[in-house]
């Protein structure tokens, strides 16, 4: 059993009483939950909103291994389709929204030859979606800070006008130059009080020496609680000494680790950063873009993938993976008013199962998906 | 698109012609597939069909993380549960049935606590489903060969009453003589013209050299064509140039390799064994046993583990693992009767979707399951 059967209340949003037996009172709608499990809603915490395909006829993918391959072929490709960003973020969010996700942080492309656009498409889709679910932006440099002169204005002025957290990407591998792209980043964060969460594919010691940099910063700027490394596939390679020092510098800046469970890439041993009270999130990453063909908005698919790509098999283990796609995500966007507790907004996912390790492994379809009270989707429909 | 839209004229269980605007014969039903895509049905060909939980209430994992502590984990609980295996078998061939799954090879596992008890048990399913799917089975020494006086003479009985293979297990890892079982089940296969299936966890070099020594004995007694490892994580492990001599020496002596995409081993290198003609194929491994709470028998799903473990993007990569849930699979069970050809068994997958690719990483339902000419499951439900 996932939990003792109860009741919920919901009123004005918000969790009003959980117990046994609840009287339905006059004017509330009374959904029976026929004894299914009642999860806390889904957080997609890795999205990037504005550049999938999702809804376009199948794209065969094109690009070839490397980061750099897979940026250059992106952008030869939104020349030649110009999908309207708004458009493709609302489509892919929708998606989300039937699989039981209800908050999403996105990263949004920014350079100086995409300009604001995708982050105004982004912004209009969020703002279409306000009454259903929660978009946190990430002012995103895909192309480098330091190595494209004129792109942290652009990360600036996102910042200003309305995304809530600044990016990066392989300061080193990327621009060439560690500090320089993180002496941007964390002051354009540090100036505005905006969060960090950094893409970070830079492999072994190269990735690893990045993290301490970004420790430094965290803590001269005061952001602990608001910095995350996305990817971060040097935590699963370096040896155990320098991860056990790694892990520690993680705890004490309360910098976050994003997983999408790489396939074909090291992942960062989420157990033991659990077990040292770092906070430990997940995202579908890109879903039919140029830089994938997979992905399916799902973040139950996705708590499998944590588990099945890190040898989860305990029942704590898979309920770890969970965590990840629920309340570690919750964490990592700084919701304080998240959980299944009396006084939470009302963020349920709502599925027939057996057990939550059940739910993990089975991902059956979502029955309901509410957010803040209002039913956005029903037996994998939108409701909306 | 898949391929061109046609219909298919079957006749007693075979393809009998393929072309575009057949009129259908009096006495034949039409199906109208509308604008689905016809896949050959999958092959799910490394299973345990007799250890399965499946269809029992959910059973939180215990098992220690060593291929030793799973076997023992597994013979206490056999000895608590007492569950039936013919029953248990069925109901996991049921599954992959609707799953779209028409051709199965599965171990069995035979020790001298268990004696062929399983194996009846399997051969009880296999008896009861035969005019639904094949089954092919093969004995399994799970508990080791050598290590346990009197396991060969079960195996040897098990293949004289009906198992098709002989299987082994981590000849070094778990009989500490890597010789000693390889002579034993090479020996029986030898004498009763039986296939070989060994599973193969030990890595590195203590897994390549046990690969070398299955290659001479392939060749010493003419079983080129009918023997496979399963697993082979060593092939992952070892360098470039020890790789390149075993995958020369597997493909000489037509060794196929068979990788259920472990999540947290090594995974074979998959494109590099297919470009050189090794036979690479696949299955579900262990669904909801003592080894794994994972798994949903469904072969789709397979292919897009094993193209997201092997770092699978462009459409030629996402067939290649279509390919080894199919044809593949078909290979490796030595099914000349198997594909979409005039003279072919009818054993068709219909789904939903826009292209091959589309149908690997999306995974729909399967909206009809035909084996033989006959439909036994349609939109997820059976229809045995």
């Amino acid at each position: 059993m996932a939990g003792a059967a109860a009741d919920v209340l919901v009123k004005d949003g918000h969790i009003a009483r959980i117990a046994s037996g609840i009287e339905s009172p006059p004017g509330i709608t009374a959904i029976d939950g026929q004894a299914a499990i009642l999860l806390p809603a889904f957080v997609d915490a890795h999205m990037h909103l504005d550049k999938t395909f999702w809804g376009q006829p199948w794209r065969p993918h094109q690009a070839g291994p490397s980061v750099r391959d897979r940026i250059e072929n992106e952008r030869r490709l939104r020349r030649e389709l110009r999908l309207p960003p708004d458009v493709q973020a609302e489509r892919l969010a929708r998606q989300a929204i039937i699989r039981g996700t209800v908050h999403i942080r996105t990263h949004v492309d920014i350079d100086t030859e995409i300009g604001l656009e995708n982050f105004e498409g982004v912004m209009a889709a969020r703002s279409r979606l306000r009454d259903a679910i929660t978009i946190q932006i990430v002012a995103f440099p895909q192309s480098g800070v330091v190595s494209r002169p004129g792109t942290a204005d652009l990360l600036d002025r996102a910042v200003r006008d309305g995304a809530e957290l600044i990016g990066g990407i392989d300061p080193a591998g990327i621009d060439g130059d560690a500090a320089g792209q993180l002496d941007v980043v964390f002051g354009i964060a540090g100036r505005h009080g905006a969060g960090v969460d950094i893409h970070l594919h830079d492999g072994g010691e190269v990735g690893a020496s990045q993290i301490r940099m970004m420790a430094d910063r965290t803590r001269a700027l005061g952001l602990a609680g608001k910095v995350a490394v996305s990817h971060a596939f040097c935590l699963g390679m370096v040896d155990d000494l320098a991860l056990g020092k790694l892990i520690e510098l993680l705890a004490e800046n309360r910098i976050a680790i994003m997983s999408a469970a790489p396939g074909d890439r090291p992942m960062p041993p989420l157990r033991r950063l659990r077990d040292a009270g770092v906070t430990v999130f997940s995202g579908s990453d890109g879903v039919r873009d140029a830089w994938t063909p997979f992905g399916t908005a799902d973040m139950l698919e996705r708590a499998m993938l944590l588990a099945y790509r890190s040898g989860f098999r305990t029942d704590d283990l898979l309920h770890a993976a969970l965590d990840a796609v629920t309340r570690g995500g919750a964490a990592a966007l700084g919701r304080a008013d998240y959980g299944l507790a009396v006084g939470c907004r009302a963020d349920f996912v709502v599925a027939h199962g057996e057990t939550l390790g059940e739910l993990v492994v089975a991902r059956p379809p979502r029955a309901w998906v509410v957010s803040a009270g209002r039913i956005i989707a029903r037996d994998g429909h939108s409701a909306l």
